[in-house]
């Protein structure tokens, strides 16, 4: 299906990117999608998708074009919808508009779905091309991509640390040692997830409220954006939060995923306190099961990218299952001395042999910090079921 | 003395810091010092110090230039000298060949000499201005400036480390783990330096070599650069440095600072070994008094950039000493965990409020590894008496 495209293609593909990007914050659970529509070299209708519920991308731009959809390219991010929903399917939509061509940079991500839409155009008689931008387009929506190809979140673990690689000193005694601008970008990282995970351990010694607050994101739309919190979700397994912690008074849900009902007394008291709890399967370790609670997930709260904002053990757990997709390390420029507390507590890691290797895909100054994102390198093994 | 100066004058001496630039790897222990003589818009000499016991810069582009020194305007890098050297004082040498006008980026640092040469030269009725590019100029000796102006070496400290701040396993296995882009970049580091410092523990669990390799230095004068190995510091209290160590038996001079002569069978073999062994003063905590140690070889070794390749206790103990200059982080993508060996160890940090900041200078790409240069953030006390 994917073809040679025009130099123009690429214009109106790379300004309906733009236009998805809109969405970054506000289309959870639904993925951020763009659409230019083009007739005789001239932009006749834009849309955006920026909030579920809404119209979506397509039928945006298909409205603000009207009479001049028909004969026209309509440039896609995303493979237009075959399925009923608020407004219909998009594909029809695009189809009874009688648009000529359709130029999509990546087909749908769900395997049930993926390719409907294209059938749909295609019988219409309209002439469909995929896979002009499509690694930009993807990186749109990691998440979203996760969820529908493999059943569970995109994850991104972020960290802070000195340029030593510590995170908190021997004592546990802790402050932000990033600055405000690497908070900004982590306000951002926290905006554009479905949710937040934590240990309850980290949560005890920090009483973190994993919110996100409108002062500091820098944005616009920071207000719109700051309505929807992210689901923040604690790991607990022996219900240990304690009930004033701050995170339960702040606006949003909290969800407590534990191992057992068991503390039946202390569950209902956390309920009452705002959380909701969660039991999930142990692992042969007795500790959640971390690749079952990320379906779990994906599956009945729809997350799409999941930050996980933790300490040293559940961090190093993570990615000792490789279960991250990618890391985002703040480092502040300070050194806390080999008796502070580690970046990621790998047990078992003892050998030069087992070393876990990254691949780095950025580093930039932040303010006078620096981030680095990074992702595992490729073992032989796949991540998940 | 300073003034106004032109283009054609940052045009020129931009030109003279790169000859002296040439003689980075090799006028130790002399500075790096780069002349360009100029007339009638005209270069008509130029020359650069290139190895100790050869003509200064001045002397090579006067002798370049001839008759057209005269009325000429020259650009020095550092202060002409104003001592009787193998080749006469470079200042008397300037005014003899009658040039109208002297630019220099920098006074001699020395401050029993500093404005003599300068002297000199007014004296002789020539026009003499000081301070152009003077940052610069100071860039390419900071040894040779911390030598002449605090009795002491510029300390540069060297580390290989993971993303997560370890150089080693916890139980001591170690491996390079940077790639070999990194690794040129250290023998670089160990080519402009008087001498490199160890501690014995780290020579013992590593059997370091400390030496340059002319294959691994990429330089079109490698063969030349390598004849001057430098020198090889190992501090070691109780003389335990292996007879078989292999720096024993490399080109080049290895010498054991201790602080006792009470082992004097055991000094007696490391001199047959081919060590050389001082004894200095320990300080209160029995080990070598680190700024007595800086400040004999500055006197006696004249070192001038001392390069640090050690392991976390003596680079802690130099960091908390307050004694290194100039860090130079070379970051693997990797992870080692929680248990593997910390990059400092700075025993009695335990409070957030005693971290130690630094300011980052440069963070780039070397191969797949990373360099971060940073130096420790002023604090409140002077480094050295």
């Amino acid at each position: 299906m994917s073809g040679v495209f025009s130099q123009a293609d690429h214009y109106y593909m790379a300004r309906a990117l733009q236009l998805a990007e809109k969405g970054l914050y506000t289309t959870d659970p639904n993925p951020r999608v763009g659409c230019v529509i083009v007739r005789d070299e001239q932009v006749v209708g834009e849309g955006a998708h920026l909030r579920a519920g809404e119209p979506h991308a397509e039928i945006h731009a298909l409205k603000a074009a009207g009479e001049q959809a028909q004969g026209a390219t309509a440039y896609v991010t995303l493979e237009p919808c075959s399925h009923t929903g608020r407004t219909g399917p998009c594909a029809v939509a695009l189809r009874d508009a009688n648009v000529a061509r359709v130029v999509i940079a990546m087909v749908d991500p769900n395997p049930q779905v993926s390719g409907r839409g294209i059938g749909i155009l295609e019988e219409g008689g309209i002439e469909v091309k995929v896979g002009l931008l499509e690694s930009q387009a993807r990186a749109l929506n990691p998440g979203f991509i996760a969820r529908m190809s493999q059943q569970r979140p995109f994850v991104r673990l972020k960290m802070a640390m000195s340029l030593d690689g510590r995170t908190a000193m021997g004592s546990g005694e802790s402050q932000w040692i990033t600055g405000p601008e690497a908070r900004c970008h982590v306000q951002r990282l926290r905006a554009r997830s479905s949710a937040i995970l934590s240990g309850v351990e980290s949560i005890i010694m920090d009483d973190s409220r994993l919110t996100l607050r409108a002062d500091q994101l820098q944005l616009d739309n920071a207000e719109e954006v700051v309505r929807r919190q992210p689901l923040r979700v604690i790991l607990d397994t022996r219900l240990r939060l304690p009930l004033a912690a701050a995170c339960l008074s702040e606006p949003g849900r909290t969800l407590i995923i534990t191992t057992s009902d068991h503390a039946a007394e202390k569950r209902q008291r956390l309920t009452q306190a705002g959380a909701e709890v969660q039991v999930l399967p142990a692992g042969s370790d007795g500790r959640i099961d971390l690749v079952a609670m990320l379906q779990w997930l994906a599956e009945n709260e729809q997350v799409n990218e999941l930050l996980v904002e933790t300490g040293a053990t559940l961090a190093g757990a993570m990615l000792d299952a490789e279960l991250v997709d990618e890391l985002q390390l703040f480092v502040a420029p300070t050194l806390l001395g080999g008796e502070a507390r580690p970046l990621f507590a790998l047990p078992g890691l003892s050998r030069m042999a087992d070393q876990r290797r990254l691949i780095i895909h950025d580093m930039r100054a932040v303010g006078r910090d620096w981030r680095i994102i990074a992702s595992p390198s490729a073992s032989g093994d796949s991540k998940v079921p």
